[in-house]
């Protein structure tokens, strides 16, 4: 067994990290980390709970801790709101700890890899190059994870040119409180903070290449455009790409069907569809799909080829699980398995 | 005064017309109609009405007749069900009526003109050359009419090449009972049964040119993806468009706003300005801008320059008013001022 | 293991069900039955299936039946709306089959128990004096049993002399289609039809005494006053009660925390408790307590006395599971651990 | 002209003043206050906008001021939150300012009215008795104004024994930013902090006598509960009333019809119709008929008789208009009526 703390453990990812650590294989949960004016109290004082299942009995008595870098663990999961997250992450990493972060701050770091397991685990090798004496690997934003997971067999197939992104995204993705009701019942917000800038920039990274120790980001253009939208979990993205070979609807289809290039490490949160293609013309939809292989698989549907080397096609990734703390867990998975 | 009819006067594109022709300068309803179910009950009976204001008290009172063409009127309103419209509008035609139509059945036929005034105005010449004794003008799909109307100053002023356009469309769009709450409560629907195609030719023909009393279609690419969002009124849009010369924000934003060709006509139902360009990084919003210009207006918002000739910007039509039943009055007032 | 079939697969409950007997340690579904325009299609076919996990696959290529009693099956439950349900559950009844209904057709009916197994379990015993060759067993309207969860330990404790209820129901207990989205978004609609009354004569039945193999109905008042609110799942009740003696906060959630009659039963389906008091001054909310007990338990929270006799609370219910599917199945469960 | 100031001019409720009292035929806005971070800024710079209508382009432009009372004008309109009103408003009052106020902190003084024209109009005078130099009249919390106003008829013709409300309110009453959207999007809250203890005392103080320039309180019993759900703008009240004569209700809806003991006035902001009585089984609803009579109308629908002397029906009252800048300017409306 492996000891983790969680940092921000009170927000709504870091419910979704106790969510996804309960009864883990090697995971144990031994510290709940949150702001000063958390620290001391129990968790279940501490937390605005928001999950529809009750806190478990044993995280609840647990009383929170500040974020100092005094823990007995093993490794430190990050889910700090990213205008707090840097400085806090530093402080953890120069005294020493292995740290997987949802956070932006250190994204685009040179020396950072930005991972999603069955994307680009073999950037997950920057880190030993990272010096120490502490670790950090990142995760990327929510709605850049579910698009690079279904770019990814594209481009290994068929290269990619071009891609332009339609996000409708869910209000969970802003946090607690985040989004006032009142802006967002019977309305779409037509911008995100940052989104437009993070999902333009972090694909490139992730589907870049490591060469000698950096990461040399991968060449295609790319637009987006972020919308919230008054759904509760699950980011829909539209996506316009263009690929550099010729390609079909039924290879592309197939490309995605076959994608799960870490099947083999048997991972214990690793999906077994890391892709799910839907039948259907009104698919995926977040409500019914945002859950499918427990939240941590993306789901994409209705693939249409505009032209020889154009398609569009939808992909909804659950923001808080595969795109937030999910996503983080398997790159703890994943660094545990390949370098422990 | 002109005595008008409404057909499919019950359902909820009807109720818009019933509305925006209360205290009409010149247009007098004289004439409900819709299904055999409903003919013979009084409208108030008739009717599921579903806006915020009560129904007026002599439509309330009006007898809802058959939808049949032995009607002492001067001008036809069609709101038909597009399943139904084609040969009933046909009937109305054959017996020499003058009819206005938001159903889809005639959009595309060769001699009948696909008209938003301020875009094509010119191209309601059509109609002398229809086949008597009936006249038919019909106008576009809801959000085709927020598209075309933004698009048009940059046509006229830059060229398009290509247009992308990914929509978020309000449940009103679909009709009462139209979308069933437990499939867009909490959820986005990735599709709009005939929409995409629609917004996929219904621009050519509009931003088309009248040669030889035949439209010749624009000759631009245009790829749209729709999508079904819990929103009441209001079809928001995404918009990424090349254009055929250099452009710029400033550029566009001027020609959004210079845009009014038909503002000498003094039409009733015109609205001050048809595009509102609004400042500000999170507009326009459908609960906050559908309204605008009494719902004539379309909004736009947040144009972003891509490269030299790639723009992307938001769009906002109110799909009952401008997008339906206003553009339809809006047709009918301009063929008044032009043809009789 | 029993064979189980279901009548009204397709719609919401049907789902239901499904989900519910999946993996059930003795209850394995045999049959799918529909009405006329889904036998012979199979589930994954004739289903709108609105679930959020997949439909099992089992049961996705299982043809679907038609509602015939030609089933070998032991048990049956229907699932079937209630204007369709009362002669094809008569059908059933007279060809021999045991039924657990779910319909309010023959709720009221002399001979036919409607149960709660937690609340009136002895009722069950009608059916040892029901006319053969088959046997019928209801429960109760979705409001109406949590409802009668939370008073039967008031009732046993202190006697209850009235009751006043307000309800806010969830979208889902319409079925589907249901609800149409553009009366429910952004609304409360303060009518269900035949709600009300429901709620209040079950009540009086189920809270009743046996006596000489009939129901003596209960005496109290009651009032009901349902509304529609936009919220998928779950069912929240204002409950007003005054009680035959003197009672107390302190004393009533006692009766309500150690309220399981059942408990010795161990039925599959039963939750650990079927009564939830949760502390704190806003709940239980539909979306972070409907789901407690997997769905089958009650929530009830903030508890107040207004004078020496009368009490307000606020209760909870999922509608589809112990509302409906889950409180059928455990009829059956309770039914077969005593009859056979 | 009346020169008016409004203080929290930048909130919800101040921007419906802002809204009610555009194009007012005597009362003109020459002053906006708010707190210290909006003060001194242009008004479309410090207000977050959030109706549907654009700002008025003179009020866009005027300048906030803080909330100090050094401003030249007749009257002041607070409609400040009331963790913060009562020392301004004591303020304003010692410097001689005559205030209309919809904030609850001075509500329940023993000098200061609280006021519903329509019903308790004779409380106004207990301003002659206030000590000088300044006069403080409040009108009451958004949900109870909805309650009296249909309560009043039925007093005044069958006296009341006792009350007892649930009430489903909309999201516009917690101001803004108010409530999240993760707490209310597919929920229902069932507590909304103090509103019940206001709506358990203030009907009380409104239908009492002024005896000795003092209100002596109505002696009926009421009870209150209060819950959050997920609509725009709209109280919805499920009332519960026992009359102390027998009556009936056709002879309530009579009184509801026949009830405007303020007509006589003709004052600008009373709708014609204080009261509207609904025909059919499921009204009101909030999306229809919260904007009848421009707000000002509170609308009740589904009386039932449930034995001699009790009885149940539904309100409505438009929160923010009705229920709070509307009545506040009715209040002074009808001082200035009175008085000057």
């Amino acid at each position: 067994m492996k000891k983790v703390a969680i940092l921000g453990a009170t927000g709504l990812v870091g419910q979704r990290f106790i969510q996804l650590l309960q009864n883990h294989p090697y995971f144990e949960i031994v510290a709940l980390c949150a702001s000063d004016n958390s620290a001391g109290l129990k968790y279940a004082q501490a937390a605005r709970w928001k999950l529809d299942i009750p806190i478990p009995s044993k995280i609840a008595e647990m009383v929170v801790r500040p974020c100092k870098p005094d823990i007995d663990c093993d490794y430190v999961f990050s889910a700090l709101p990213s205008d707090v997250a840097g400085p806090i992450e530093d402080e953890f990493r120069k005294a020493g700890y292995t740290i997987f972060s949802n956070a932006a701050s250190h994204r685009l770091d040179e020396d950072v890899p930005l991972v999603v397991p069955e994307v680009n685990l073999d950037h997950l090798e920057l880190v030993k190059h990272q010096k120490g004496p502490g670790k950090l690997v990142t995760n990327p934003n929510c709605s850049t994870i579910g698009l690079v997971m279904a770019l990814k067999p594209i481009m290994d197939n068929f290269g990619i040119e071009s891609v332009t992104v339609v996000t409708m995204q869910a209000i969970s993705g802003a946090g607690y409180p985040g989004v006032a009701s009142l802006d967002i019942l019977d309305n779409v917000i037509p911008f995100i903070k940052n989104e437009e800038e993070k999902m333009m920039i972090e694909p490139k990274k992730i589907l870049g290449k490591v060469v000698e120790n950096k990461i040399e980001y991968a060449k295609f253009d790319i637009v987006a455009q972020c919308n919230r939208v008054p759904v509760q979990d699950g980011h829909l993205l539209s996506v316009f790409v263009e690929t550099s070979l010729k390609a079909s609807t039924e290879k592309i289809i197939k490309a995605f069907e076959e994608f799960n290039p870490i099947k083999h490490m048997n991972l214990p949160t690793a999906p077994e569809k890391p892709l799910i293609y839907l039948e259907g013309v009104d698919v995926p939809q977040p409500k019914l799909h945002r859950n499918l292989g427990n939240g941590m698989s993306v789901s994409v549907g209705r693939i249409v080829q505009i032209n020889e080397r154009k398609f569009r096609f939808l992909a909804l990734v659950h923001n808080t699980i595969r795109g937030a703390a999910g996503c983080a867990i398997l790159n703890a998975e994943a660094y545990k398995h390949l370098y422990e």
